[in-house]
C-alpha cells in the first residue's frame, strides 16, 4: 500500500498551459485536412480559407418583378408627363432573378407602372442606371474569401459555398476519442445490479459532449481494476484513436492506477489541479497523443470535460465548439471554496422583476441532480475564498434548455 | 395578368399569434411521443415526465477511500489519544462507492489514518455517524421526478435516467417537414449553370437550420413555376410529412403560385407579413398541417425561417431550440426602417476597450454575404424608424462560431 495519498495542486490555467505545451510539442494540433462535398458539410469547421469559385449572381438579373428598360430613354417621364412604352421595342418583361439581356441597364418594378395589357405601358417617374438591378459579382466576386479557416460551416455559409460554385470544403477531420470506463464495482445500467454493484452512467457523459463538440466517441467495454486492463485498453487507444480518456481510477487509493498506467505508456504532465470538483484529473500525453484520467464522480468527470477536453477539441478546431454565455445575478447564499482552488458551484436561476436570482445547489460531487437541476455554474477563483449572499455575481449558463433562460433575452 | 399587386402588411406577432391559433383549432400540437432507449436519447425532447425507477444511489455507500467504522466506538479517540482498531473485528478497508455493510456508519477517510499495515490502524480523531457514507437515494429518490416534460435530454440527463433505472423515455417525436423548392429560373448548384439559371441554394439553408432545430427535412426535387405541380408536391407532402414549406413564389408576380396553390388545398391565415426582409411570406392550414410560402431571397428565407418555422417547432416541442442570446452595443451608423415594419439589420460586432461596436451591414435580402458576414441581428421593432449612430442597441446573436463572441464572456 501506498503512503504518499497527496496529490499535487496545480493551478487550473497553469495545468492546461503544461499539456498543451506538451501537446504542441508533439505537434497533435498539426491536423490533416478533409475533402467534404459541400452539401455533406453543415456544422463542419473549415481547416482552410473557402474562395469563391464564381461570382455571385454570376450575371446581371433583375432585382425586382417588372419591366426593363434603358434609363436615358425615360429621361423626360414625371407625374404630369407620362411616357409610353412598348413591349419588345423599349421594354421587356421581368420577374425577380432573370437574366437582364445587355441592352436594358434599369428595372421598374410593377407597381410604379400603369397599364392596361402587356404591350403597352406608362411611366410616370425616370429612371436611373442601375435601378432594381443586381450587377455581377454583387453579392460575392469571383475569387473572393467566402470563409476563414476555423469557421462553422453554417447553413448560410454552405448556401453561400454552393451558390459561389463550391462543391468541395476542405475540413478538420473530427477527432476519434476513445473513453476507457473502468471500475470493480460498476456494471452496465442496462442490467439488473448485481449485490455490490453500481450503474456505470459517466459514459452517457462522455458520449453526450463529445458528440456535441464535434468528436466521434468509441466507448472501450467497462473494465475492473486491473493495471494490465487498464494498460492494454489505453494501447489499443492510443493505435486507432486521436485522444484517449480514461474514467476513473484517478486518485490515490488502492485502485486508482491510471496515473501509473500513464506513466507506464508515456509522460505525465499534471496529475491534481486545484479545482473542486475534479481535482484528481491526470492530463498525459503518450505516442503524441493526449490521455486524460477523468476523475469518477460525475460531476468531476463533467468538471474534466468542460475545464480540459472542450479546450483540447477547440484548439484542434481552432474553434469555438460551445457558447460561454453568462448572466449575473444576485446569491441568494453565501458560498465559501478554500483559497487557491476554483470551485464550480451548481447554481438554479431565478428571474424576478427584470432582475436574476441565483441559488446554489447543495450537491456534492457525487450528485449527478446538482448537473441535472442547474442553470449554471459560479466559478469562485482561486484567489476568492467564496462570495456573500446579496453579491452580483457571475454565472455561466448550462446548455439544458430550460425555457425560462434560453428564451428570454438579456443584454450584454 | 393581375393588377392587384399588394400584400397584406399583418404584423409580424399578429401573423405568427393568428396562425398558431388555427393550427391549435387543428390539434397540430397535440403529437404523440415516441419510446425510445435512454442510450438513444440524447437531445431529444422529452413528451412526459420522467420519473426515477430506483433510488441513487441504491444502497447506501462511502463516499470516500479509508475505513468503515461503528462511531460511536471511536467515541474517546483524539490528538494525545490514539484509539487502536483492528481489520474485521472494528473496521473493514472501503473504497469510494464501496457499498457500506449496515454494521458500519461512518467512514474515516485514509488521510487522517496512522498505519503500518492494513490490520491494525490509529484513529486520532472521533467520527461522527453518517461521516463520509451516502446514503441510499441521496442523489435520487425512488418515484422522484427527474425531469419534467419538455425537457432536453442532455448528457447528464441521460446518465441521471440511466442511474435511476430509465431505460425507455418518452420523447416527443420529431417533427417531418417537407420542402418544396420551386423557380423556372432555379438549377441544381451541384451542375453546370445552363445559359439564364441560377443555382439553387436555400435547400442549403433549409436542411441546415431543421436539422438544428431537430427536425427531419425531406427535400423534393427542384419544380419550375406550375400551379399543378406545386400543387401535386405540397399534396404529397400533406399526405406523408407533418409541415410543408414552399420556396418560394409567395409574392404577387405572374410567377408566385403559392398562396393560390395554397389556398386550393386549404386555408391561407396570412399572406405579407410587415417584416423585412421577408414581407410576402404566407401561412396556411391544410389537412391540420401547416403550410408555409417562403419568401425567395435567402435573407428572407432565412427571416421566415426564424420568425415562424422556430416559433412552430418550439411550439411543437414545448421547449426552447435556440438560445436567444442579445449583446447591447453602440450602433457605428445610423439604421433606417419604415414605420410600422420590423427590420432585421445585420450586423458585424467588433469589441473594443471592454465595449461592443455594431457595424450594420449593407446587404439587400438577396445578399447572402451579409448573412454569412453577420455576427448578429440588430432588430428595428415596428414601431420606430430606425436607431441613430452612437445609440446602445440589443443585437441578438448569431450561432456562427466566430471566435471573438462565442468565447468571451459577457455579463446581462
Amino acid at each position: 500500500m501506498v503512503k504518499q495519498v497527496y496529490l499535487d495542486k496545480t493551478p487550473l490555467d497553469l495545468a492546461q498551459k503544461r499539456w498543451f505545451q506538451a501537446l504542441e510539442s508533439a505537434h497533435f494540433f498539426r491536423t490533416v485536412p478533409e475533402s467534404v462535398p459541400t452539401t455533406e458539410a453543415f456544422e463542419r469547421v473549415t481547416a482552410a480559407p473557402v474562395v469563391a469559385a464564381r461570382a455571385v449572381p454570376h450575371v446581371r438579373t433583375s432585382a425586382m418583378d417588372g419591366i426593363a428598360v434603358r434609363a436615358a430613354q425615360t429621361a423626360g417621364a414625371g407625374l404630369d408627363r407620362p411616357l409610353g412604352l412598348r413591349r419588345g421595342r423599349d421594354f421587356v418583361w421581368v420577374d425577380t432573378g432573370d437574366n437582364l439581356s445587355p441592352d436594358f441597364d434599369a428595372v421598374v418594378v410593377i407597381e410604379a407602372l400603369d397599364f392596361a395589357d402587356e404591350e403597352a405601358v406608362e411611366l410616370r417617374q425616370a429612371a436611373f442606371p442601375g435601378q432594381n438591378v443586381r450587377p455581377e459579382g454583387e453579392d460575392f466576386a469571383e475569387g473572393q474569401t467566402l470563409l476563414a479557416a476555423g469557421q462553422r460551416l453554417t447553413p448560410e455559409a454552405v448556401a453561400a459555398c454552393l451558390a459561389a460554385g463550391v462543391l468541395r470544403v476542405e475540413v478538420v477531420r473530427r477527432p476519434s476519442v476513445f473513453v476507457v470506463p473502468t471500475g470493480s464495482e460498476l456494471t452496465s445500467p442496462l442490467e439488473a445490479l448485481p449485490p455490490g454493484k453500481y450503474p456505470e452512467t459517466n459514459s452517457a457523459l462522455f458520449l453526450g459532449y463529445l458528440r456535441r463538440w464535434g468528436a466521434q466517441a468509441t466507448l472501450h467495454p467497462l473494465i475492473e481494476d486491473d493495471p494490465t486492463s487498464i494498460a492494454n485498453a489505453v494501447s489499443r487507444g492510443l493505435d486507432e484513436h486521436d485522444i484517449v480518456l480514461v474514467n476513473a481510477g484517478t486518485s490515490k487509493g488502492r485502485e486508482d492506477l491510471t496515473a501509473s498506467v500513464f506513466e507506464r505508456l508515456g509522460q505525465v504532465q499534471v496529475h491534481g489541479v486545484s479545482m473542486h470538483p475534479g481535482h484528481p484529473v491526470v492530463l498525459g500525453v503518450a505516442r503524441n497523443k493526449p490521455l486524460v484520467g477523468v476523475p469518477g464522480y460525475p460531476v468531476a468527470t463533467w468538471a474534466t470535460l468542460e475545464q480540459f477536453v472542450l479546450p483540447l477539441l477547440e484548439k484542434y478546431y481552432a474553434c469555438p465548439l460551445q457558447s460561454r454565455r453568462t448572466l449575473s445575478g444576485t446569491l441568494e447564499r453565501s458560498v465559501h471554496s478554500p483559497l487557491g482552488e476554483v470551485e464550480f458551484v451548481r447554481v438554479r436561476l431565478e428571474r424576478v422583476d427584470g432582475g436574476v436570482r441565483v441559488h446554489p445547489l447543495t450537491g456534492k460531487a457525487s450528485a449527478l441532480s446538482s448537473l441535472v437541476q442547474a442553470d449554471g455554474v459560479l466559478d469562485v477563483p482561486a484567489a476568492l475564498s467564496g462570495y456573500a449572499q446579496g453579491e452580483s455575481v457571475p454565472v455561466r449558463l448550462l446548455h439544458n434548455g430550460r425555457p425560462v433562460f434560453e428564451r428570454e433575452q438579456n443584454d450584454g
